[in-house]
């Protein structure tokens, strides 16, 4: 058995697994909310806990995984070891020495990863994009991020690639969390959407959703808070969704017109939750847009789900490794 | 000396020319207009007869050319040899056998490609991007095509790729001349440029540009009318581009944020007429919109000009002919 270690550093939690990569099982799997406070060391003490508990649920020692591979937010240097500029980790504004301070702890060689491209990565290699040479990966969640896999490797470009999030559709439009307009991200991101859900609420629309985060004892509008909401036909939830989906629509089908892949591959927490009826209704979206509308590109949800960062960043370790065209 | 033949078909001009591959000169050229009436055959005639006068320019005998290319709009279909949907054509709606055909007519090996697909590949292997690993050609004309080069080979995708105008920029914004609505050639190409400005005409508005026309013998909205208009200060015009310069900015921007290459390259009939400052007006448009906005691309106009298309047509014959990754 070849066992490796991944680990998905997410804004809101943190997802660790530990695999036998020759069988392909997940053999353990740990999740715990990411520190808000305590800055990097804090976060750095998480991972090496998640990833023990997970280990522990596999009844395997940390020392005997053959590499641990770690898929982060922000600006990842996977040469250096570093990952900076990540805005929703508590200290990770400088370059964080992540992959030496962790593979110190654990005793265990470590890879970092851009968490994206390690998703798009696992469902090109072992998910819903397996049969496919080519897709796009759209992580819907908070923000929306893209991956891609071009011929058979990861594109990063400049090191920068994927950011289909911050595609415009609206020159003009929307205020997005990133500060510029019209985002993708501006009318799709669970944050932009649960602003503009609050502006409605002081305007006075109804609505159940805070309701819902309250009674399940939230205080930010997760993906089972929106999906609940749509259950019980809460209005204002229905038409921010659709606005979602026809800027989704709009994005995707533009990133297709440029690069005309053959699959789309939605991820991320609200596409997971939301399942392959919420991407048959994106790829609806996008069809008034597709240039090449006889032979649009097949829609896929995620099929490796929550665990597709942490085995994507399992990935980052074996042998064939995502390869780059960088 | 190895010599061959390129030939770029447009909607409105033929363009050939006689290069010595080895040495790099273009030893001859020819230019006729695109036949609007006598159907496909009439088109092809026109073929022969520029290759013809680029060859006797150029004092070489058609039948010691090595090879042809021509460079197509529409579907072509290389391994088939036909050119079939260029709606700008006459008599190519169905495929029609252009490489056969010519070949006959020449005595010489005829290769067709996309004329998109070749200007951006010769800009890469001759021209601007000679520099560079990756690149986005903008050929911004009569409409906006887009062409790519990742990692040193062309970006076909299943086919289609390339589409940047038909990338969307303002959901549900103005009708493109392709029938969908806030494309970026829906405010940028060049045929939309003048529906608009006539539109505004019929409303009142004052300008030049028809006057222009007139004075040129024309009765479109070529890139020249534009430029002389603009050098008048002619308030519409300067509007109309300055729509076309945001929408190329939104669209060009989106673009770079999902792919991050280098270097964009801007052809086309008004790129090439209004050159490298307006090149720097395009980037300057594109900035608001970047993800890295830290590390913007180099924005650089066409350096093979209006020959570029025959100059990349020519190349298909050449051994070290456009690598593909479709």
């Amino acid at each position: 058995m070849a066992l490796h270690g991944g680990i998905d550093l997410g804004g809101t939690k943190i997802q660790a697994i530990v695999r036998d990569s020759d069988g392909g099982q997940v053999l353990g799997e740990a999740r715990n909310p990411t520190p808000a406070e305590g800055g990097s060391r804090a976060v750095i003490t998480a991972l090496v806990q998640t990833l023990r508990q997970a280990a522990e649920q596999a009844s395997i020692a940390v020392d005997s995984l053959q590499g641990v591979g770690v898929g982060s937010p922000g600006e990842v240097d996977a040469a250096a070891g570093t990952v900076g500029k990540a805005g929703n980790l508590p200290g990770f504004d400088e370059p964080v020495p992540v992959a030496a301070t962790l593979s110190e702890q654990l005793g265990v060689v470590v890879t970092l990863g851009n968490d994206v491209d390690v998703a798009t990565w696992a469902e090109f290699e072992l998910g819903a994009g397996r049969d496919a040479r080519s897709l796009l990966g759209v992580f819907w969640g908070t923000g929306v991020g893209g991956g891609l896999v071009l011929d058979g490797a990861s594109w990063h470009g400049r090191g920068g690639a994927g950011e289909i999030g911050h595609m415009v559709v609206r020159r003009g439009g929307a205020r997005c969390p990133c500060g510029r307009r019209g985002c993708m991200e501006a009318y799709a991101g669970r944050r932009a959407m649960e602003s503009k859900a609050r502006r409605e609420v002081e305007k006075g629309a109804e609505t159940v959703l805070f309701e819902i985060m309250r009674e399940r004892g939230r205080d930010t509008l997760g993906s089972g808070v929106w999906a609940r909401a749509l259950e019980r036909r809460d209005g204002l939830s229905k038409r921010l969704i659709d606005r979602a989906v026809k800027a989704l629509g709009a994005g995707i089908a533009s990133a297709i017109n440029l690069l005309d892949l053959e699959v789309v591959v939605i991820g991320g927490g609200l596409g997971t939750r939301f399942g392959q009826p919420m991407a048959e209704r994106i790829a609806e979206a996008m069809r008034p847009h597709l240039f090449n509308d006889e032979r649009p590109p097949e829609v896929r949800v995620a099929a490796l789900g929550d665990l597709g960062g942490a085995i994507g960043a399992s990935l980052l370790c074996v042998p064939s490794e995502p390869s780059t065209n960088v």
